[in-house]
């Protein structure tokens, strides 16, 4: 089902496989789609959609740029691609009625597209965005569970800090391979979810009570969670394995001092599983555009 | 563990089963309870735990008040005593220094109690209390599809509308028998957390594109959702429960001139498992008492 | 997809609600039905399968039976007729070379049927059937417990003994309502798959160790295991549900004397979900006689 | 709970990862264990279980061999020791009376044991062993799964061929995933069982209908079952991951010269998860003493 104009040319530019995958996702949803910035693209992008000159930019309706859109605010974030790209040559080349759509948009970002007229359209900050991604946050996590050990996640015990969108689906996955699961978090209305979904909860205050039997521990809580007392109630084969962005919450330095293996596990879903991650962008973007053509005046071809 | 002043008394007064497995579940807890205005208490409830005068009120560090307070504004809510007793006289006989607890506070009752000088604290509104209230009425609404139904759950096609707490526990529910649930919602985080639990979804603005093929309904939605151009897309067989609070999510009228069986389920929990109920009230104000104490001069007797 | 002559005439005969479901089933797949014996047919039969008069047997190919095809060996088990009719008008009727099915045979019946000429194929000896009966029955079991109980399932400790068809399907449902189940059984082939699905086990021979603690206790052993020294180890509120053929599992004397409330929930299939347990009547008979053509002279029509 | 005399002493011989898993759990578990030909041990083995010399071996009441016992009918499986170890030294040294376990016990293997006046028990033919090994396999196969692919298995379309221990454990498993799971068996018992937890299902003799969506396909069937015409039904990118012992399930030639990814993985539970397959073997050897025990005249001890 089409949510926008089913006429609407995107351009997809830079980033890694996971534009690759929006951009195949796309043309299969029967857009038509044009792909920049991308010289090396992977095997499975169809070989019709190849990367084409920036010029063609001015022929797109929607120009959906990568997560993030750029690492230093100046060039545009393109690993997939052989020459540099700066930013500002995009944003000159996009109509001025284009719709431009990025991941992870930082304020310079922004301003920079603002001089050329343009809003950049952050698909990072939508729910569903987020809430999709804890999945492969959560199946590349155990992956890297199953790889680091030498038992089976059945039976084990593991413990999830946090539960938020990804300690969700994490503490969801782990129940579903039969391991023993106690969810610790600081909120009474998180721990009673957890308890609603079968889950062994302890509140966050009271960690160290749980600590000692643990076989893997999971942290998603972004901040300083285990601390060096708190490590040192682990036994020293548990895995430990940091999924908060930064400053992550684990002391790396103490853990590495107790010999407990540490693992910083960030931006998963791009890694594990880059095409998912990809078909997940592909959804946002086009939530968004409905979004936005449900707010300008009605027009016929839209669904909603 | 004890999270308050473990000398601290309890007075449990009024109300249903909830109210007398809350007082059960706090004298098992380790707390001295008393209980006012339960005359004719359920089996359950240990012999030692006899209904007292209100004078002893006197002798409560903590009040609970059930759920809810009272259904007039004027008179305590009391099915299990035989003599009506104005709030008044409760509240002029608890301490000025005791913690007044009860279930959906109205203004006019909060204003009552404060002629008295007391404050009494909602349980009802307490995150925790929402989300494991889920579980008995998600377990009351499949058993009431049970006892209408002569075909089993499992592989039977179900409808959530809303995916508010209820509405996962439901839906988490129904997949568990093996039924196939598809879940509609507005908000495209909730439908992309739907997907996740590998729920089927549906834009609530498409309903009418599933309809035709459901076996139950379940709304939970508390605004009217399901009218009669979309009851008319159902099955006549078709099953209707709903959950939602008044008004309901059901023209109730058009079904019934559908000839569409209807059940509107209110107030689950306290029908179908007034013990687990009245469990889940004392966690509640258990923790609002830690709340409450984490906010007070620290005390060496708690735990927190 | 049909797995016989397309052309074949079933003759529905006699039963309850589910022969009624059966002879619905089998029209919506697009095989010709007669119904026979079934004088006050349920509301969700089609008008257009009405009861005829026995001489119409001579028009059907496939004759299936009810389950239980008799009660005594010699009237057909048919309740929702009025007139008595006895097995040899049946069998008298049916053509030479009519297939006929019925459940539960005894070899009274099928001496009665060879007299005739004809072999009753019994679909209750089929493994599908076992398998498929598991769910309703387990259904049912979860019904009954939800109807008799002031708590939920959620997070109440359940057992069940044995761990044959029945017990899986009852172990993975409790489960799935967040209940703490333990599967007592015999035999270590039974309590280690019990344990791969993430399930509390014991050994049947030290059942007494973990029956203080339960809340439900569910059997499905059809021989002597709930005897009076185990029950009387039972907390006087638990619930004692027994699914075992008879003579039952518990010994009823000595949990009445203890005050023990015990439901013997026989054949809950038929009584909680008819339609369903007709559907799994109906692909089971199919099944039989795509088996049976597959031993016969290759048929063009036959999709095996 | 020991289910043998408490003061018997196991010897654990040879051996990978496992054998020393098995002796660190007997050893946890309370029995007196000597270790033989594990010169190399991995670190988790506690350093006072060393490695000793053959001649201990008459000290033992209980003999446990590894899985397998040899590869060549003559030299002792012993991948973590230098010296290479004839059986037939082994079996001298063993006491007369000694218990002898090992794992897929060839026929020469119990013939050079007789010559000494020995039996093997063969743990690898107990029910529960092969029920217990089903999940590491499991788990490893989706390991797989998930290192080889860029996409989730949440959402993927995997085929999972035969309906046996591993089937059962791998189906369940990847439902956890989120994944859409078919199963395909010959029997209508395995079919049947399969739809009750949720699966679909179609006959094995119409798997021709299914390949063309699959994104995975798992076969656990060791027959033909994967030709060349129907992998010539595949789409390119799918994965097929074999699980079935000699010959296999899949034309691995026809599959390499369609391009089809395709991985042969045998004996997972050694390799992915060693320690949980040590523990299992404990299990399993210690309900085959207590089987034994319990045909001998009676002993105060056992608390069979």
């Amino acid at each position: 089902m089409n949510l926008f104009n089913p006429g609407a040319v995107f351009g997809v530019v830079g980033g890694d496989f996971r534009q690759a995958a929006l951009a195949k996702g796309l043309s299969e949803g029967g857009y038509p789609v044009r792909v920049f910035c991308i010289e090396r693209p992977p095997q499975f992008l169809p070989s019709q959609l190849c990367c084409e000159n920036l010029d063609g930019l001015s022929g797109c309706d929607a120009v959906v740029l990568p997560l993030p859109v750029s690492n230093d605010d100046r060039l545009l974030n393109a690993p997939l691609n052989t020459a540099c790209v700066p930013l500002s040559d995009l944003f000159s080349r996009c109509r001025s009625d284009a719709l431009l759509f990025g991941g992870k948009v930082s304020p310079a970002q922004q301003r920079l597209a603002q001089q050329f007229g343009h809003t950049i359209h952050d698909y990072l900050e939508r729910e569903e965005m987020a809430v999709l991604n804890a999945v492969p946050t959560a199946e590349g996590a155990v992956n890297l569970a199953m790889n680091e050990r030498a038992s089976t996640l059945w039976e084990s015990r593991c413990l999830v800090t946090g539960f938020g969108r990804c300690a969700k689906a994490l503490a969801v996955l782990l129940k579903g391979f039969g391991a023993r699961v106690t969810v610790a978090a600081r909120r009474e209305g998180d721990l009673a979810f957890a308890r609603t979904l079968g889950l062994q909860t302890i509140p966050l205050r009271q960690l160290q009570e749980v600590l000692p039997q643990q076989e893997i521990v999971f942290n998603t809580i972004p901040a300083p969670v285990l601390t060096r007392p708190l490590l040192e109630q682990l036994q020293p084969e548990c895995l430990i394995i940091d999924l908060a962005s930064r400053p992550g919450g684990v002391d790396f330095e103490a853990a590495g001092e107790l010999g407990l293996k540490t693992i910083w596990a960030l931006s998963l879903p791009g890694k594990v599983a880059p095409i998912t991650a990809g078909g997940i962008i592909r959804d946002t973007v086009l939530h968004m555009m409905a979004d936005l053509a449900g707010s300008c005046p009605p027009s016929p071809i839209l669904s909603k």
